[in-house]
């Protein structure tokens, strides 16, 4: 068995070491991951140069180009041979509702799964490291049993793991995403030189956490389980669009 | 009516100087777009700096981040009033298949879709803007048709126009999004100093190009219109993964 | 003749517009400046990635790099012959004593000059171009006298004009560089997650602005002309370290 | 006794993990060094995003920036005390005549310099990192002279150490800086895209490798000290000049 492990937080997080240590003894483990952070690159690629790859002392290899841009190159040109499995993160943070559209550590596993390979991207939701150990563990053991018995058809899993000792979560969950309220207004500073710039302000609180979501399930302290689809096709407004383009 | 346009090319681009131009007498038109070109930035967020905002002696504002650091700032700070419709593009080629999920053209769209705002991303099958003329009548024709009788609910429009004069094109086709085979291999190449570094290979050819996908609408001479859907969940599957997560 | 111009605030700026526009009649121009600004870039050279060069529809060339990077580039492989000069700005801001170590207008003048080519740098001492139109006049008559009297060996000039309106300064003086009091602390900022990132804080005050440096000039409403050199041996303390390292 | 040391290859390099293993019973150590490499950076400043300062797990802090940031922030802000020497490298590669200008490294120690810290930049002659451990020798041995025999006067030194094993050096003499011939020609290459690009061509080979250079130093098997002034003026020429604006 062989894992492409990546993530978005870089090659040097707390979060990829936790995790490569997890699986280390379940198969063949390679890594490619970013050089630096790229929290929010979504499904990026870098297309206007040439990427880097070098290899740490740690056997680890970093790209300097983005999450998908790691797994793309090493699917595409690192690897020998293909892996049965990608896993990414364990992020440094919640990725669900609609932010798994701006997540490069989703963005790192749908790549995998637009190759044909099933993919998972685990996220833990505490920006401190609190309880990584205990992610991790929880990583394996979904691994495990994916490479056991492993899901019919295509994977792309988004896995969400609450902030808790292991142990004392409430258990697995399936969900979908959730949503969120638009984000917050863009917060202004000013340079020193006197111009005014601006950050992009923080997510919005959820607006859709009701039953069967993400947030629903990681609010009772469950972990959750969301299948993910790439497809972005409305399928339900293709008809609609067709009698309303009748005209043009 | 006030409508706010973007794109991924940047602001010097023709692409975003045509479609201003064709829609300047429908709407109060307002441009947030790059500084410069960000083909291949996905839904990316720039969330480890400030953004600067500036304007172009054309009464364009150009912000140094990504197509959806664009929108979001408009819509999160830079605009006293919500815009009734998001236009991005023309884009400098096609936005079809799987390559939807990398389009920085389609996010711009994207961003203003997840504030609630109807939103169309228009592409142009050609790399060297023969035709732009022509595209940008026809994103005219829609924007205008979309002014006067909106589409109901929430609306993501993906429209491909092909490399044809105006006039030429068979009509207008509601689609879903093809798919494509997965990219080719990476392109090695050598710095000066002798380190091999890799570009990300070209697209695949498309996979499936059957009837109703955009691939095969853009073939036979037709613009394509898909309605695109942000929730990622794949809702067929939550079922089987429930069974799947039951023993964890 | 053929000049090539540069800058550092990227080529739509009005600084190099303005200097492009006051030259034009004095010999063939050819533009080859970055595509986005480049403030304190000092002489750095991009080797990690190649550059991009593109042609704007005013007819500059613009470099996806720094303004050595431009320079750099025109005279090893995009100019069709060598230029008789090489001119650089107009700055938006003075680059006057210690700041010309880190000074992207006069850094693109450097290069030029390390090729064996006379060449000037040419700063406005205003942030907000005022005055720009005197400052490109000021900027004519020194090229046109260096075209008609060629000023004999090497030549790198950094030229700081006044903010002053054409005929209200009080000629031109040759100077040497000042120097200033070392930068004002870091301004600390917080990001949205909460993490304190730092701005680099402003240059400090003039320390040496007596008689003979270029403040001194433009603080009594003079443009400086400064001679740089750019072998950067300290002469006079070689003979001191020969005697220091004797026992190593 | 206080040191501060920087780099520009990054705080993850070989080179400034044997500087600050060879000077650790020297002094206190405080590590600030750029996260990823910086080569050819010069005195880059970063004016246009704030800096972000971590701390890695081996105790060294890095910076998302340049050399020149990182020791410019390092004494406007992060340390509560002035080092007493500044120390930068040990770096990959030669950095010997005109290349100096363009040196990340030496940058790092010319920011000290600038703020009055005695400093010096270490540079190996080899890009293979081979006889690194004899070169973090050379620099323990004269960090520990100039902390007991300070050398008088302002201090910024350019230390070049051949690729030789410790021992088979020739001794340590003091230099002026070489020339080099202009360099090669750009290197043009294809996107896969079809668009022509162009990496920066090769440093010339020596012009002035005289006795007394950097370059004749090494050639011999001995480790060149070049004392650096940053001055940029041109003093000699100050006179003529003053002649030659005369008519202005």
């Amino acid at each position: 068995m062989h894992i492409l492990v990546s993530n978005d937080d870089g090659y040097t997080a707390p979060g990829i070491e936790a995790l490569v240590h997890a699986l280390r003894d379940l198969a063949e483990i390679s890594v490619v991951a970013p050089e630096v952070n790229h929290s929010g690159a979504s499904n990026s690629l870098t297309l206007s140069r040439p990427l880097a790859v070098r290899k740490a002392p740690n056997g680890f290899t970093y790209v300097n180009g983005t999450p998908s841009d790691c797994v793309h190159v090493a699917l595409t040109g690192l690897l020998d041979r293909r892996p049965d499995l990608i896993v990414s993160g364990i992020n440094n943070g919640a990725n669900m509702g609609d932010d798994t559209l701006y997540s490069g550590t989703v963005a790192a596993a749908a790549e995998g799964y637009l190759f044909g390979i099933p993919s998972i991207a685990f996220s833990l939701v505490s920006k401190a490291w609190s309880n990584l150990d205990a992610a991790a563990q929880y990583a394996r053991s979904m691994v495990a049993h994916q490479l056991k018995n492993p899901i019919a058809g295509p994977v792309l899993l988004n896995v969400n793991i609450p902030d808790l000792p292991f142990g004392e979560t409430k258990g697995v969950q399936a969900t979908r995403l959730g949503k969120r309220h638009p984000s917050q207004p863009v917060i202004p500073t000013s340079t020193p030189s006197g111009e005014t710039v601006y950050w992009i302000g923080p997510s919005g609180a959820a607006n859709d956490d009701s039953e069967g979501t993400d947030f629903y399930a990681l609010q009772r302290g469950y972990v959750s389980v969301t299948p993910l689809r790439l497809d972005l096709t409305q399928q339900a407004q293709v008809d609609q669009i067709g009698r309303w383009v009748n005209p043009l």
